[in-house]
């Protein structure tokens, strides 16, 4: 094999089978995933102009929005917002390319506030909030890699030591943190109509051996909801949709708390105006919340890297992470006898991207299973996974991944 | 009489009459005419808001509007801004009343919005333009004058030591280079269909004894003209349209000269995307340019005082500005015999607004004119003016006076 | 003469016979002259750098600060700044040359904050103040004027319709204001040790006809003022100085009010932390007060032109406007029987800026002067004046002119 | 025991063990670290305040700082900042205490000039960097917690669901990553006065088997490089320093390369003005780097927590992640036969902090270790620091613990 691909047998216990599990994800609403989102459709915004005007995409890494909160004044019925949110894109971008200048702050500042307007619905664009741009020069005047029409042999070099991880399957708990955030949006919010959902929840879920606290704060939007009674009952309804699910995902006791802080009698209850925390206190920056695959999970590897916002042609951590989640994915799906399995690739400065200096995987094997047969298959995988990463890359451009 | 009033016959030459004058006008694009309209129009929407939720207008000025050009590359048939025009929006507003939290960041920033979407048409809101906002707080607690269902006979007090000037009727080189610029959007650009022409238009008179030079810069918005032929055809009927009306306006000699640094030969001609020189290196800011007539006037008394923004109820150098110029043109206009007139009205700190340390007039009258019955009469008009600022003032909260 | 030089006899009544005068400064350390000095020390600091390095003066224009005021809360004896001023630097600059990158953010951000230092002796510039900075990029590539060899023949030529506008003399009034802020600042503060004195000193003269009234408004800086009994005597002090002061300028009866809002039974009076009011609600910006001489005569013609910050080398309003101001002084010193001379100049476009359009001045005679005698005379001072235009321009570059 | 403690084998292989590890260190002068440091800084700042005040500490957060990157222009024996670094402090801090304003916007602006300066010696404080500041108010008004006075068992109940988690010992990769970068500062820069060395080292340590790649960045200041030959032998110097470390730090084979893209021949090195290559394009944010344990050791469990900035009063992710790693050290240090030990808190929201929902320990126990014992004396140890957690936020709030 050309590749320094390593897969080895884990001693650990498998997190299904630990005793305590803690996994989180911040909704795409809370501050630091609006930061997130924001950085990445601003790197996918520019990567689209310069493939347009260049049939290529040029050096910007756009990874570090700042959301500074603003204040609100939530109310039954209504509410309004005090104080504007006042979000800094920051990054860089190459703005002139063989002698024409491009318009990076304006694609920014374009793509931001379509995003933000996209994915928090009851945020008054006009009102409410203050886009600014600070976008250095990028400093690359290349346009070597990944054209249209380019040779898919020919790859970038790794141009700083860093390196990616990822894990599969999920946990139970983790299919439920994950699907709790992802469905009260897309199914009750979206499709059942229950519109006072805000956008930003946080799932927190806590696995105590085979008894699961899941703690969610969902602050609603209060010009949806007319008073106590009608926040009461729609408290209710999210909080039985979320004990469904949890009855479909898992045969665990499973305790939802939702919005634990409320109280009722007093009125005092998590009302918003525009859905996200941001217009009150919680100010929020990229790579401050989940990892790229959605979730925050101490009890397994992480990376620090921030992916959003970064490059996906040349940033090795934004290629690498997202490359181990998918290798992850793939090996315990199409391999048997899997119960964990933990991708890293560790880049080495100056060469290909397809060689890294080490492509490890560490296997929990199910008891019984036959180690020396899965290793095989998932060296075999790995060294495929590497070899086609033109074509992953090419994806990662089209903005196939979510990496929040 | 209970007001110290001064009505003097003045030596001076009429304007009409020097031999040399010199009118600027800066249009509703330029960049200090935009800092201007957003200034007021900011207070004009606080004022609303104030009035609609306390019966009163609170303490506020916004007037210190901050321009910050962006960078464009116009093109014939289309063009792009490169990076955005930065707006600051400056001053402070009560933002606490009675218990009651304000929301004038928001209200101000969504004012500034409408406002520059509604003055510069061509300006793309979501990708030309940061809008940011620093208003502090108002120190004012109080809210004891002009509420809806006041008595106007209580006046606000003089707070600072102020006056303001006015002059009418306008010479003739006045009424055509503050002519000229409206109607070219008023008429030209918005009923004739013109669309090419940008707002951003600065006309500048000069007369020399009966010969009048009016120099008209005019940026054209790139997306309406096609190319250097429709440039140059545009431009011909952009001047024979100002020619047709220094025609009507006056019988002097009128040399028209627009946009005189176009080389046509070499295609350098003064293209704008936005039709705003602010896409493009000129920065603004409130006050720097028209005064609250509408012009600039070297040769003419003028204030400082910046009017745009200002808080219409207590701002002595506002409302003495505004007044001193309708009472200019009331006399003017019903009181025969006068060829200038010229209105200060100065403040005297502690007293009601209606009784100034003194309101002068300096008058030139006509050749063989009744001075003395022209004095009488102003006396009256300057008088009864004041008795009746209540009303005045009403007018003014409701944005009745241009500023600039 | 090669210059369209024209000298005429005003009919208007001089200044110092006229019934009512007013006459304002704002010092120093007032927001709006805090703008200017910032803006101008800008670029004068730019002119020395681009000399050192290129040996001439590249294109800018730094003439936009904005200051957004803090909060403060004063005490005798001591106080503090609760929230920062907050100052954006505004403008545009040549960044490269050649080749060479320039350092003009830096360059600008070292000398404001270095000229603030120097101009506000109680502020913390470490804690008290925030100096931010937007300068665009400068559209010039050329070196073609100025260069420290250069054959001053070679002039810029006019690249604006523009005037500047100048008087002479100052009258008492004038004066008085004028060297009332002056002095307080230079003798009393500075030599005679009242360290009380803040640099925020606003002088309002009214003149009716024979009786002046000065009204001073002066903060003092708490941490020197240690009661209510010291700001009393340190009052008298001040006001018993600008008593004197009148006394030495002139024969009119002068009623000095200072601080007149002052209520010393119930301890409200006007004290500072830093000596300014930009620490407290007062936003300032470029080319809202003093005219370049200094002061604001409403019943003198005037330029609306901020001169502050705007390019010495081929700024036309600047150039024509200090000038103006020079040519007027010389004038009126040299030349016997002028009551009152003005100055305008007004540019002709495309051609050198020693040969404007017109350079007019308008003389009243003292009673009984040889008119013509002043007109030829006038004529010749003009007329040198401009042929030796390049000798004023090094002057101005190199920082000889106040501009406020 | 009145807490839920749980001590538990783990059947990992300890760290020192695995075939790959991989550990970084950001260096204190790397943007993301600076970040973190400021934010740490103002909080400390506000803390001392608040309690020479007050004699509390009063509710803040401000864990936001944003660092938007310059451009320089490095160059051997000089070299200079073309555009300031610009740094946006976020975050919110009680502003209002009993009626009396608290200045956290100045305490906030001093303490970020005051850390900067100290930490990036190169950096001119007045020209290379603008330091701007967006908090927002907290909303709290109570000083219930931790006066300097108070009985110590009154302690906060938590208020959000968080956790916390430590480990120990170091492994020697990581002891050695973290000491180079510390060492090249406290003793070859500071005490052996290598000048040249800036403060922005970044150090990669991967370990494959019994061989370690130690990949060192360090950026050189220029004004104390006189050219390419120094610049050659200061490398050396650095290198055998390093070398000499990892000498006397492990036994393992230690490859060490430092700035691995210079290229010597072509002239092409890593220089820089400041030693902070934020000066130079690189943006950095609180919690982006190193976790609370100076380390990112993606084969540990780590909290996505960003400490830096955070309350130490009752922000449970900062408590409860500092603990942890003090809870770790200390019973690694005491308790024998410890191969590994992970601490892991979580809270349980509005109970005392000292009762988390669960403390919990992994422990890989060295071969032949007595687990039985182990597990009793650990329990005592969690036990009593949780007990003593009065005593850990003392030495919290007095800024004993490094936070990145």
């Amino acid at each position: 094999m050309v590749r320094n691909i390593v897969v080895e047998r884990s001693n650990s216990v498998a997190m299904e089978k630990k005793q305590i599990e803690i996994v989180e994800r911040k909704g795409v609403g809370h501050p630091d995933s609006i930061a997130d989102g924001i950085a990445e459709s601003v790197s996918q915004a520019l990567c689209a102009e310069y493939i347009k005007r260049y049939d290529c995409v040029l050096h910007h890494n756009t990874d570090e929005t700042q959301i500074v909160a603003g204040r609100s004044n939530p109310a039954f019925g209504g509410g309004e917002v005090i104080k504007p949110i006042y979000i800094l894109l920051v990054g860089r971008a190459t703005k002139e390319f063989n002698g024409d200048e491009f318009p990076a702050d304006a694609v920014a500042l374009k793509a931001a506030r379509k995003y933000l307007k996209n994915t928090v619905e009851s945020l008054n664009i006009d009102s409410d909030v203050i886009i600014d741009c600070k976008l250095g020069q990028g400093s690359s005047d290349l346009c070597n890699v990944f054209s249209r029409n380019e040779n898919a042999n020919i790859l970038p070099l790794a141009n700083d030591t860093s390196f990616g991880v990822g894990h599969a399957p999920f946990s139970e708990l983790e299919t439920l943190v994950y699907e709790t955030e992802r469905l009260l949006i897309d199914d009750l919010k979206n499709k059942k109509r229950i519109k006072a959902i805000g956008e930003d929840i946080k799932v927190m879920g806590v696995r105590n051996k085979d008894e699961i606290d899941l703690t969610v704060c969902s602050g609603f939007v209060g010009r949806y909801v007319d008073d106590i009674d009608s926040y009461v009952s729609i408290s209710e309804e999210v909080k039985d949709y979320i004990e469904g699910l949890a009855n479909d995902l898992t045969q665990r006791k499973t305790n939802v708390y939702l919005n634990a802080a409320d109280d009722i009698s007093a009125e005092s209850v998590f009302l918003t105006v525009t859905g996200t925390s941001a217009e009150m206190g919680d100010d929020g920056s990229v790579g401050r919340g989940n990892r790229s695959n959605g979730l925050i999970t101490p009890g397994r590897p992480m990376s620090m890297e921030a992916t959003s916002g970064k490059n996906p042609i040349n940033h090795i951590g934004k290629i690498y992470n997202l490359l181990s989640r998918e290798i992850a994915k793939r090996t315990a799906e199409e391999i048997d006898g899997i119960d964990d399995i933990y991708i890293n690739i560790l880049s080495q400065i100056g060469k290909p991207i397809d060689k890294p200096l080490v492509a490890s995987a560490q296997i929990i094997p199910e008891s019984g299973a036959n180690f020396n047969k899965i290793q095989k298959e998932a060296e075999s995988v790995i060294d495929e996974e590497l070899a086609d990463i033109g074509s992953f890359m090419k994806r990662l451009i089209n903005g196939e991944f979510k990496t929040f």
